[in-house]
């Protein structure tokens, strides 16, 4: 999860997803970067924090969920589409994110 | 397509596709954000300076490029496997864009 190369195509990936659940929500288009400390603190509430080394600072967690995240779909554990939905039907961005990362977590295992 | 909304996502969109055919291209993963003069300069050629209001800036003409790529995105004239192998194929960025750029135009046109 700690690839920093991943992490950064992660974030182009998590901030389009992103983008499109925010026009979804408001019917409108719209640009959004996902703010480092909400997938930090996603990450934690996934349960997926303590698969990972102590003295991890917040953007190191960031970059893992960003890495976790886009993972998961390069390797069709998750669609563009559901992602969307998911991150849509929550209301809080961290909560979406966080059920995101469950999935992510869940189905990479799995497969 | 002067619309900074659609332009913001589209932003989301082409950053994302860009950074998929990034890492198509060199084998690994990488982010990367396309800047506002490429996205300008592919506008130009791809003939579509013309149907726009003179005395813009190269933002606003990015923009509306933006626009335009996830407008086509969004209404199924292309997908993200195509926009990406559109990219991928042309070893210059602005090239590919152009490209993308006319695969749009026409499509949008045509529906």
């Amino acid at each position: 999860m700690i690839d920093h190369d991943l992490a950064a195509l992660g974030d182009a990936f998590i901030n389009f997803v992103h983008s499109l659940a925010l026009s979804n929500k408001t019917g409108r288009a719209a640009g959004s970067k996902v703010k480092g400390t909400l997938l930090a603190e996603a990450l934690r509430r996934a349960e997926l924090r303590e698969h990972m080394p102590s003295r991890m600072t917040t953007h190191k967690l960031a970059d893992a969920a960003e890495a976790l995240l886009v993972y998961a779909w390069l390797n069709g554990c998750v669609t563009i589409e559901e992602s969307v939905a998911t991150l849509e039907e929550n209301s809080d961005s961290i909560e979406g994110l966080t059920l995101l990362l469950k999935k992510a977590k869940s189905r990479i295992k799995l497969s």
